[in-house]
């Protein structure tokens, strides 16, 4: 049972990797890719600048690349759209492919707060995922727009869904953020050579909000934000991929490290999406505090697991760390995720 | 009025910044340099592999390098005595200078704890420095040991004490620290390149007690521990120097983030140290968010300042950011500085 | 006797160096800033994103942008321009300001190897810089324009031009080369972290024959090519400034080392210019084999030096390495240097 | 038919490659891992600092090491050793085996240039390794000893291999060479941080007559080495897989660019090794000139290929880069194919 896919935005850092995991994925065949107008019609090789480090799958490389109008692929037959659009551009274009009955599984930051849509992580909270009905009734759409979080926040909400059994209170989180988050000429060599820079636009608002909307409760109208509260810092370092955090957290009970690892380790997610991983958050212990890091431990599980580590009991709580590859689970593969439970889920 | 001085373990990474710092030091003169009994008899040129940027001081690269014992310097007729060994040799070492009525400005990291030991920054806790009087009763000294903290610790509490006429009550602060702080050979760059470490061992119990003993309360016989929740996680990442911090705290006042960077930018340290800066502590205000940076702040007032920015409010308190130039403030320059304290005060 | 200097292009990473090495500078008076007709009427502040490692010098800080014509500066009184605008601009606009009868010393790269434009590094061939009477014979002209060349190879030919005495026949040159070369945002964080680039557009051909040309001879009429054959590879490194070079030299006649050395070491330059280094020169022995290095000694003489080292013969000649500061030796220092080189020659 | 290995040195950073290449290996056995004496009795998993990117195996993991002496070994009914020894240790150690009759493939440096041993790399000199009978005859040995040349000579050699056709005569080369060449602890990140070492300690002798070696003809009694004149100049830079070359090459004849690419392309090495790659040297054409860098390229044909590209002509002959993975092909993939080479000659 293949679903015809398309991706708004594929030439880009972002639309580089869904086409990389999209390779050989069991269920999802690339039917579309789209650019912006000056690309349009030329083949995806010509069109993008290659930078993954696996080669252009030989059918995608000359595939024609469409302008991203709903007319653009209207010939392609297409039953669910990835978007990695630039937020500005993804506001202005995704509605109209919303209008037109496409189910849109999108990373673009615009939205994500709004009251009617789905900003999920399968494996966290897929229960969200029926904002789409409110959203359908509220915006009069035939189809379906449903977003993923940020890298940032998306590195951290697994695990504080595994430790919320405690009664989570406080998150006090300090990032260490590769390059590669801010797209492949986000960040000049100039810039962050022998250097770190302690701001990151919009960032730790998204992470103040985001996380505490994933980990809110939706009564089948609304979603009522999580009440912890949640502080964030944000730095940029030289690393080219994985973000690594260090959590502050407090609960209303008084959880061991043991306790902690033990909720992580076994945190069960959705059940059988093909690119969840079996173990979701992996744990180190501490014999080896100097895990996790980036450069060691950001491909596990294909880059969609989460890897935790340096679980510590502080006076008023607990101390971690925790880290994900912000391109794959942090991006591409939180929207193809996504787009597998739509169509678990039927609406697709 | 020059002051001899010496220092103990002059050799390793520490030991050359101290040359580098007494070069052309208004009241100290260079008058003995210590090593292990391997490298004594040599000069100083032959022993020392000098790393630092500036060239090795005419007058002291002909220096005689001594074994760091009381009998290896006994000719030199030195006042003072500053000391970078490491914390296992500065534990065996130390005391037979103080038994011989030496004054120890030392920056290894034993002792730093103990009851009799002040651990004094001189624009912070210049008081701490009279528990010498407690020092010689306990231990029968004619001399008198002072240390300095950490680092990392000192890259964030002159913030703390520049805020805390607010009823500092809680911080919790993530490092990311520069490979320097580990010595010449502490990291090597296979294990930094491409990545960051978020374990330094013992730093964040150094952070955690060393802040709470400065900002402590000295009433002539001891120092009572501050009593904020104190909760620090470090991280190593590729830059040469500067120790970048990202600090959360909580007051039982309501400062405006306008009231916390008057605060810090009016702090007002000890009188007029030569080494203290005009301006202990230089806040970058909300127009600069990126700042401060390692590349570029670490050498504001010749690496003896503090730069703090991204001062914002959070829903429990504030946030902000600071950093210090980890091998000047942070070690050699901390160490000169309570050593000119000490003449100050009267103890040389 | 001070000359009223105007830079053209003042906003971009050269220019801001330009402004910081005319800070304090003894006999230029800095009368005119220029940039794109966007920031024109901004004060320097506001229009130029500041990234060099000292601050805006307070005079310049409130000084109006110009826009770079004729026309914009035509009330400042200026004696010299010194060009740092993108070589694509500079081909259009420098010629107006000549065509007005202005003197301009130009980092730009256009027209370096005309034939009627001195390319001039002072210490090395300052008679060229007397085809300014051909070039006004020629193109009609008040004014004058000088070229210095390309950062890439202002490291190597002093080098060069001290031993050439040896009969220089061939050269092979194999750069390692700092980001800060292909300007502020040149070169992302993403290609270069762990990586190095093999290739710089224009770079290999811009030292195989500036160079030519700076060794050449000037009959008065014009300058003939010298003869050496001479191949370049230009690599893009992880390196902030400073380009460090290998060069395969073979000669007419049989130099050892020790000669090569003593070439270097005792090459002099032009008589007095300020900025012009006492050593032009300076030259590591075999004792130290893994000097010059980048970050090492990139500041040798203000950066102004050039640094050699690794000195030794091969079957069919010699090979060395050498280094200079690739924004000031390789750019805003090399035209300021050239700017003086005019005034003492008279035609300023 | 399966072979037993053992690894001589088998917890360094290239003996834990050896182990990583080792496993699911189609043919050989590993039967036993040694270390020095320390060691001796733990288990892998307890003596090794385990820092390859993928798991230890888990039959490794568990295996016993064994003191280096043929007497640790004795049970273990091993056939072919891999040795990754220390060279100072390797020349004392290696002869004790040999003299037992062992045959080992020795990616140490010593006796590389030793007249009766075989320097080979098994697709450019395969004929090489009858040496062993001329060794055999001179020592006195039942055993075989074959080596492996230096990781920046490997990149390099089967390149000129490749265009030897055209009548080469002379050689330079310039490198940028990864830090994990060094070993795990070679390279400080406080050394490479910003910066690059124009100097590597005997590298650059190794590269001018090991490669002489590899080319050289071979009577069946000794091997000429071949006449080109071959100089290197030997850099680190801060990459961390992945040797970088820059070579300049003159020859009899006057081969074309393309000429030169395609006798690179087409070179065909030995038959079927298991290790060898389908296409030994992969090469770019000049739409892409700045390929091959070390992140993007050192995993080609899983490390074992060579990568070249940036062919251009000279006035006196060629320029081209090429790069290879050091840690791969450049040391334990080496050994481990002269292995496979031994096999299939009929020496284990």
């Amino acid at each position: 049972m293949s679903v015809r896919v398309g991706i708004l935005g594929a030439t880009g850092a972002v639309g580089q990797r869904f086409i990389q995991l999209l390779d050989d994925h069991p269920t999802f065949d690339l039917a579309a890719v789209t650019a912006s107008s000056e690309s349009a019609g030329e083949t995806y090789r010509e069109a993008a600048k290659w930078r993954v480090d696996t080669p252009i799958p030989a059918d995608v490389a000359g595939m024609e690349v469409a302008e991203t109008t709903p007319a653009g692929i209207a010939g392609d037959d297409v039953d669910l759209l990835f978007s990695s659009l630039p937020s500005g551009v993804a506001a202005e274009v995704e509605p109209a492919f919303l209008e037109e009955g496409y189910v849109v599984s999108s990373n673009s930051s615009n939205d994500r707060m709004a009251a009617d849509v789905p900003l999920t992580i399968p494996e966290i909270n897929p229960d969200h995922l029926d904002l789409i009905e409110v959203q359908r009734d509220e915006r009069g759409w035939d189809g379906a727009l449903v977003k993923n979080p940020n890298c940032s926040t998306i590195t951290m909400v697994p695990t504080l869904a595994a430790i919320d059994e405690f009664g989570l209170e406080s998150v006090r989180v300090s990032t260490l953020q590769a390059v590669s988050g801010a797209g492949y000429s986000g960040v000049t060599s100039m810039e962050i050579i022998d250097n770190a820079i302690p701001h990151i636009g919009g960032e730790e608002e998204k992470m103040e909000t985001e996380s505490r909307k994933l980990l809110g409760e939706f009564d089948g109208a609304e979603v009522a934000l999580h009440d912890a509260d949640v502080a964030a810092s944000c730095n940029r370092i030289p690393t080219l991929d994985g973000h690594l955090e260090n959590v502050f957290a407090e609960f209303a009970d008084d959880p061991s490290p043991a306790d902690l690892r033990e909720a992580m380790r076994s945190f069960e997610g959705v059940g059988d999406l093909p690119s969840s991983p079996d173990q979701l958050i992996k744990v180190f212990g501490d014999d080896e505090p100097e895990r996790p890091q980036p450069r060691l431990d950001r491909t596990y599980a294909d880059g969609m697991g989460i890897v935790a580590g340096g679980v510590q009991s502080t006076d008023a709580g607990a101390k971690y760390n925790c880290l994900a590859h912000n391109t794959i689970r942090g991006a591409a593969g939180a929207s193809l995720l996504n787009g597998e439970l739509l169509v678990e889920e039927g609406y697709v």
